[in-house]
């Protein structure tokens, strides 16, 4: 039924039955597919039955080929409760299900199907219990990080004079899929599209996005405002690069920030202040550190430097320095200003403190940081200083 | 306010007004990047609030720079109902919402924050006031169908002896996206990944997905099972090219078959015998068809010809044999054995009668047609035979 080793599936599914114990339920219906693949290895159309004790149950409706013990075709939801008292289940009481992934409709059927009074929502209970990693899984990152540098490490041959920055990112594009990535970029919530990354020119920084990203930029398509505009690569200007790191299921995030031959004064020492803020954190970090600690420290060295009004963003200010990483991109904790969710022992979050100077663009760095008894482990190990192209 | 031609712009309010009449309801509330474009041109993290006459508000969390009359900043949906009695508005008593595509979590907010009674689903009446098309909009999707005929033009030239179909498909993305593609590719439902498109090579034109894709194929990741699965080319099998079109905000979908070298005498029957029904469909095509007439005449041809078992796959079969096609690639009507919806002038849809062939690959080819009041217009064009590389 698993195609993950054996003791990270147990401990998987551990996870999760507590969460059905915590919740008062006595199962929990999976659909999505990143919940799917952290319990399985694999995903499916259906609903992944998971209860207190024992294996789950696959009630799948595609593919065919699914097999084993446990797993049973649907075509629809409503199949579910005759197929649990045939093997001798009752019917739950209370299910919880991932509410905020299910579409309304969707949720409100399987509801009926299982003939539940109330819905219940299990989706950032099951988010949590994705925040610490095993060892298993943060390999997994670090591998993803390593593709992640030599991609990057391609930038300078790819450049050419005159280039705009939608061409340098296709070739991006490709020396990405070529070194192994997914393509496909996966991430939570309703406000975040995007294509294999971002990509940010000069002023094009500084375009307001609808979408959930630390940065904007105004993009190339009004059905995906973000990220690249086709303008040119500007002598003067910088370059910021964070494109996916999307080369293994669990993912790293990293960015790293060019210039186009040379740049300002100011430039360099916005960058250095990002450089200096990941030192700083990385310094005096303790095991259970709040996540607003880390906000409050990075914006005080921004204020400190003159550069508050340029602080993650200018015409809109995303108020966030960091986030989750593992198999979405936005993963828990987020690195706010009120967040006081601790950063313990087997979690990983990128922290990107990003300036963008208006008529220069944007600069500063990403690095992704697992957490370690004895500090902070970063696994993207790449350049930090501005690169010239 | 609008971002797109007055009079475009003015049908498509007034269709949405419709749905708001024929509901019952008072307003509708839209939420979704694609039927935010399709009213405005452009999209925002926010609410559409959209009444029965005049235009309508606009309640924006994010970009920052969207100004206008009827456009007030929100933070949190509970705004709304101030906002509206400022504006002079009577707070609704029936609102419609886009159900389908809204999470479960997200709609009960809304609908709390609006304090409505029950929640309404609009996402079905909004798909089909999308289902038949202005010129302006067909023309974006002739647009597109040139730039991907351009890039099918480039894949022999892309080819090289001893290939996977993964790095044949890196470079086609490339080209893909050097001729416009915007690269993510707008579908709609839960079951739906795919990146940039289809490529299946040999016998992983066999390999069963859960996605609601006509065909699978096993994929590189066990997060994304569908398409290429990293086999190299071999010569006596067929390459299916099903690359996605995106390349204007209106899509066109296109499939054509490569042979590596040569294939057996089987492939060219079974892909002359998709051409023909093509042929036989455009030819008896008669304005008000229903979908199933079409399902079920190229089922028999398929039938007549011995090929029922390979017929749209082989250890999992596909109940369709086309869609319509627009802001997203899986739009109504759907051409399947028991859609009794009629085909109307203005309306757009890919024909894909294709063959899974055991041993040798996937043939056959998917056009794009509009419906004009003369017949079938093609808009996908280029080489139907099989194609030799």
């Amino acid at each position: 039924m698993y195609k993950l080793p054996k003791h990270e599936a147990e401990a998987r599914l551990k996870k999760i039955q507590q969460i059905i114990v915590d919740t008062d339920a006595e199962a929990c219906v999976i659909t999505s597919s990143v919940n799917q693949y952290y319990l399985l290895g694999y995903i499916f159309d259906g609903y992944l039955y998971v209860m207190r004790e024992g294996d789950p149950y696959l009630f799948v409706k595609r593919p065919t080929n699914i097999k084993g013990e446990g797993v049973k075709p649907v075509y629809k939801p409503e199949l579910i409760p005759a197929l649990l008292r045939e093997m001798g289940v009752k019917p739950p009481k209370r299910v919880v299900l991932e509410t905020d992934q299910l579409s309304y409709s969707a949720a409100v059927r399987l509801q009926a199907a299982l003939e539940m009074p109330e819905v219940n929502n299990a989706s950032g209970e099951l988010r949590k219990a994705r925040m610490v990693k095993s060892e298993y899984e943060l390999e997994q990152m670090r591998e993803s990080a390593r593709a992640h540098a030599k991609v990057y490490e391609t930038i300078p041959s790819l450049y050419r004079k005159g280039m705009t920055d939608l061409e340098l990112q296709i070739e991006i594009e490709r020396q990405m899929r070529l070194h192994g990535s997914v393509g496909i970029f996966r991430s939570f919530g309703e406000n975040m599209d995007i294509f294999m990354g971002s990509m940010l020119a000069g002023d094009n920084a500084q375009a307001p996005s609808p979408y959930d990203y630390a940065l904007g930029g105004a993009g190339v398509s009004p059905l995906l405002p973000i990220g690249a505009n086709g303008s040119v690569l500007e002598p003067g200007t910088t370059l910021m690069v964070d494109m996916a790191g999307n080369y293994r299921p669990y993912m790293d995030d990293m960015t790293r920030t060019y210039v186009i031959e040379h740049a300002p004064d100011l430039a360099y020492k916005a960058h250095q202040v990002s450089i200096d803020i990941h030192k700083a954190i990385v310094e005096k970090f303790k095991v259970g550190t709040e996540c607003s600690d880390l906000y409050i420290r990075a914006e005080e060295m921004a204020r400190e430097n003159g550069l508050a009004p340029y602080f993650m963003g200018t015409t809109q200010q995303a108020k966030f320095i960091g986030h989750g990483v593992g198999l979405e991109i936005n993963e828990p904790p987020v690195l706010s200003p009120r967040s006081k969710e601790q950063l313990l022992p087997g979690m990983a979050f990128a922290l990107e403190p990003k300036f963008v100077l208006p008529g220069i663009g944007a600069v500063g760095i990403e690095n992704t940081y697992i957490v370690r008894e004895n500090g902070l482990e970063n696994i993207t190990l790449f350049e930090e200083e501005l690169i010239h192209l």
